[in-house]
């Protein structure tokens, strides 16, 4: 994570918990009292999100001390140490709360996408997110799911070119698309079209894309949409990426892991994940 | 909502969603392309966060008009129409994600709470959220809630006391951190105490404050301590607030919400609730 | 105050002082010249405003050190010290006039403070401000009262409901408004209702709201509703907390005082004090 | 003003003011009540802040209308109207104290910036401004002062060179201080020095410098050196600019304005002025 | 270009250069004078900008009516009208500066580009931007170079994978720096590596990169790396794009161009493009 | 340079190059890896743009140790360091781009500057900058311009009175124009008035104005113009500042700078200087 990627989710989030201040705190702690507090799992879990943490007691006050006792992406276990804080008590009260919701929240994807992981069961498929995250969260989540085992779809719309059904549309065709799209995107980028049928998928095959979604179907039709790409006649072609999308849960993903796609996307990683459990014991 | 409550966080998405800009868009749909989508529902659910939608719509593009066909808290069936959005496709498109990112996120905030409301079953409870929220949606999840049919906590740590171990540590004893709060707390923020046993709310309840919160204890010591201060000798004290937190799920919450006490808090209302599904379609 | 109560009004403070440089200093002033000033009272005052000045400092240059001798809420005579800076001469020159101005201003709030509670003259009444503060400086204007003895009244909208008669206009009667208070109103926040009448304190009384703010009555009408709360049939009613509001002066504070309110509001506290006199001294 | 001069103070006292909302308007008012209120003179005053009070209403609710019925400087007197605000009462009781807070204070500088001019009674005089402002409200302080017949000083650092002890201890003596200035400083910004002496004085007119602070001289000692430099040798220096500053009140500044000088600062015009009391009336 | 690309940078120019207001303007032109004129060509160019100075009008005064009479990316010659602009004069001038600084430098970027694209005479090569762009300009002057005909390298390190020699260093070789790449890289960024030799060119390849800078090789040495690739064994290896990096200026391109690259890089087009020359003619 | 000057232009380059992370660093370089860079002239050069460099890596990683060998101003031959930096890797590498593209053009600034200034060959005459700046860029580029030997005109539009052809048309006549900034105008602000003929110069000489800027005068007219106003009757006018500006460069500015005008504006310092080279080699 670079520096510009949680400074400003942090300040927002400070500024609507704390706000005008910890009045609770102002009134009945002694404003120098120093405190040292150990924060631990409460169930097991996959650990993401220590640079927001840190990053939130930075601003409320340099001065605790955050020692991680673990790294993002270890697999902890109930009662885990996750880090140590020292520092005046005040400061770490006033910064507890958004610091663990940061934690729980972003642990919660990365565990998610670990069962994923370990459900889909197949190390040459990998599992990715989708543009389903929550706002203002979108660099963290990224960063939860690869801590989870998984990789990253595009980060945004503007470091990939992904054709749907009202961009087909508006262009006339997918051939249309495609043209239109290699002639002028930047050529770092990728270029992958949407599809819901074989014969959209065969329209993407001779338009040379590097990339097919295959949205919504079941695994026989992405056997078929595999066949159909691995035994193209043009060597090139059958290089393309498939990607399948829709209709994947924790039950399904293991069955579509076998169907030949090199990558599944989960919407759910990011916009339905359950929190997980922590606690901040004090000394 | 007032617009500051929503200005900062959608600029924030944006910011991480379209940034540099939608590229697919740009290479294939024509500037001057008019379109006309309609957002609709894809499973029941109770509807929040059209302010967000909407400042969402507004920051991209204020030419685009969106009309909703529901009101934040309507509770609506599959496939029933949420808003009609009309102007340049590109705008449209570009908004898209973000704009159902809050509202998927914020209408399962509203659904869950709608689930736990009725799993309480007793209208003279109010079930309540806490500070557990979504770091950037504080204000949008507390809504959400109401439109749930729950009630809000405090915002923050700024809108009401809550003496919790630490500051009852760091003051000596229940009596003198409240007794320091009362001196000089703002007067129009009630105290809440939060106890373990029924020994400390004894001695909450003898500092006379406006409300108690009962942790982590079962439907039986429930029961007690709402004996035990409906039937203290002070009339006054018989009138202090009692509210359950901690272990409170769909499963628990119809016998708490048996046992007299007042309020049940649920942290899960937004730090675990899964989006719902939403889908724009176009004309 | 905490870290996000300051930032912005002394940036913004200091954009406005110091802007594009402070042309003078850079042409006459050698690059590493280092110094060290002296700032003092000019005058008997309360001091309050460190934090703003510390801060103040700290934006224009870190490496200045301000060692104050003296803190918020301090009685300080004509000449005594405030504190010493030292560091490089461009930048305590460059910080000096933005520091002074929030010195002189928040200390002319805690020492007005001070001169009313003073005349107010009993302990047992609370002298508090009102919202009519300097805008941008509402945060440190509310702890220049405290500073001065006095006590806060809500800080803004969000954390107090106080009806007044547009309200009630708008709800139908005094019972209608706060009857619809009751059954939403963030559970941790009080309720008050403004009345010009001992009919309207009647009707506040018997809707059994938290407090009555008795708005512009004269020392008899005050004296009768308080003689009309404090002897009302329901003991629980007898508690609500009665606050005197308009007229209030350093001549009638007195005489107010002894009424029986609890809480005496002024506005002048806040948008009114005049300046106090201070001065920095180079060695 | 242009509109970057009250965007950031008015957004930020909105900020402190209404924060997450209004609660008393949500609770007790119809979302969609409309209002229209009358905004008055209660006393005499000389107005200033319509700037503001526009702005601060545009932020809350673009779609009240606020309609002047007076201009920044005009002489009102007691009970004389200042605008109409029509629209949404929720927005227009949300943004009232605001409004009412800026227009307050700024009509006070005006006010008392016109008392000043008055008790100086020499049109040859120019009565300005200094750089104790309150933080956040410079440029709207030194529109007060204009609206109330006074002009200003310099804004900040940047727009004028204003040599005092500091630069000169550093730069060695008056001479070479402003050597420097001339030789560096952009050239359209004039050259003053503050002197303490009539020696002082000679020094900055041989330097040749555009004005001189003659700072806390008593009437003859600025008698005497408004003598010496329009008695100079050189014409040029018999046309520097001088200015009386320090131990000027209502009651001094008539016989300072009879010695000579051009011109007459004071720092009370900003820092110590007395807000002025307006109402805000529904019909 | 979307909302987000130029709000900041028109407000940071605007700021620097309006700031606290347009004082010769103020002094001398009545407030509500109207005024119209013309923004035209002097000198021939390729417009770009457009984007911005529409900003930079609503910015100062939404009521300002901009009307282009031309398209950024059209070919004017001297003289040619750009656009017209009606509204209050005051306004006008007031954004005049700075929304004529942004047209001259981008159509500045323009102009070049296509000088670029003119000499390069091959319309099988792309001549593209780099990261050597204007601080706070990026996105602006990479659609300059669009505009000019040219087309974009990736916009930033975010969108695109481009290992230079310190990644090669760091990883051990080309093989192992791509060899990680390609196991974590989002899967829609290709890869590209920039290599000195033509050794470094066939480890490159062996690595099955996407692209290859060849950097700073003259047309001889560029040559070489084109029949290297094109007659690589691996038919898939042969699609190689490859890039000219360095040394290209306006004399030597057009060599270039017929080496058989599909790609020319020039930092020149941004870092060293001369402003063009505008005009505002008023009516 | 004070700390406000370069803060936001620094940040609004690191987000648009650096934004969500440098992807190529963060596969290929391990986390913890430290380096050490110098940063070198590549051709003769002015150093300008040390303070943005500097701010520049200290926002991406204050651990990183800028230790300059050069200063701004500074005359460097090919080859010379500029600076040392040492630090995290991945630290370095991110903000290379950003800190070179600031040197790079500032120092363009500087040597072009130089170039002029040596053209001019005449050290009565200062050459001055215009606000014909980089958006974003002013007061770098105004340091800049002073690093390379110019001097500055005045910052923006606030801190000078420039009365131009408009002015006067609304105004009336130049004497009109004039009468009314003199009575109202800062009085620390000189006023100056643009002519195109030397009736128009006749006309602001008996105006009595600070300055004229004779615009588009070739050098025998600005002769004439000079000879008026040297042997101008009132001794008082023949003081008055002139500006040449306006088909000013390298080759004519020698000839002008002997016309007797004391300033010489060059728009193409700012708006048209090519960056100079710099690199980065790593140890």
């Amino acid at each position: 994570m670079n520096p510009f990627s949680v400074t400003e989710i942090v300040r927002l989030a400070l500024v609507e918990d704390l706000g005008p201040g910890d009045i609770t705190s102002r009134l009945t702690i002694p404003y120098n009292r120093q405190g040292r507090a150990h924060l631990a799992a409460r169930g097991d879990l996959v650990l993401s999100g220590l640079t927001a943490a840190l990053e939130t007691l930075r601003q409320v006050d340099p001065s605790v001390v955050f020692t991680p006792a673990a790294a993002d992406g270890d697999r902890l276990t109930n009662g885990a140490e996750i880090a140590c804080l020292a520092g005046p008590a005040i400061s770490i009260l006033s910064a507890e709360r958004v610091a663990l919701n940061f934690l729980m929240r972003l642990s919660g994807v990365a565990t998610l996408t670990a069962q994923y992981v370990a459900a889909a069961n197949n190390p040459q498929v990998a599992v990715v997110d989708t543009r389903k995250t929550t706002p203002g969260l979108r660099l963290l989540e990224k960063a939860a799911v690869r801590h989870g085992g998984g990789r990253n779809h595009r980060l945004a719309l503007y470091d990939g070119v992904l054709i749907k059904d009202n961009h087909i549309a508006a262009a006339g065709s997918i051939a249309q698309a495609v043209a239109r799209a290699l002639k002028r995107a930047p050529h770092m980028l990728k270029i992958e079209v949407e599809v819901d049928t074989l014969e959209q998928l065969r329209e993407a095959l001779a338009a040379k894309v590097d990339m097919v979604m295959l949205d919504n179907m079941g695994p026989e039709l992405l056997r078929q949409g595999v066949k159909i790409t691995r035994e193209h006649p043009d060597p090139a072609v059958r290089a393309t990426i498939l990607e399948a999308s829709g209709g994947v849960n924790l039950t399904t993903i293991g069955v579509i892991a076998q169907t030949g796609v090199d990558i599944i996307s989960v919407g759910a990683l990011t916009h339905s994940a359950p929190s997980v459990d922590l606690g901040l014991d004090w000394e």
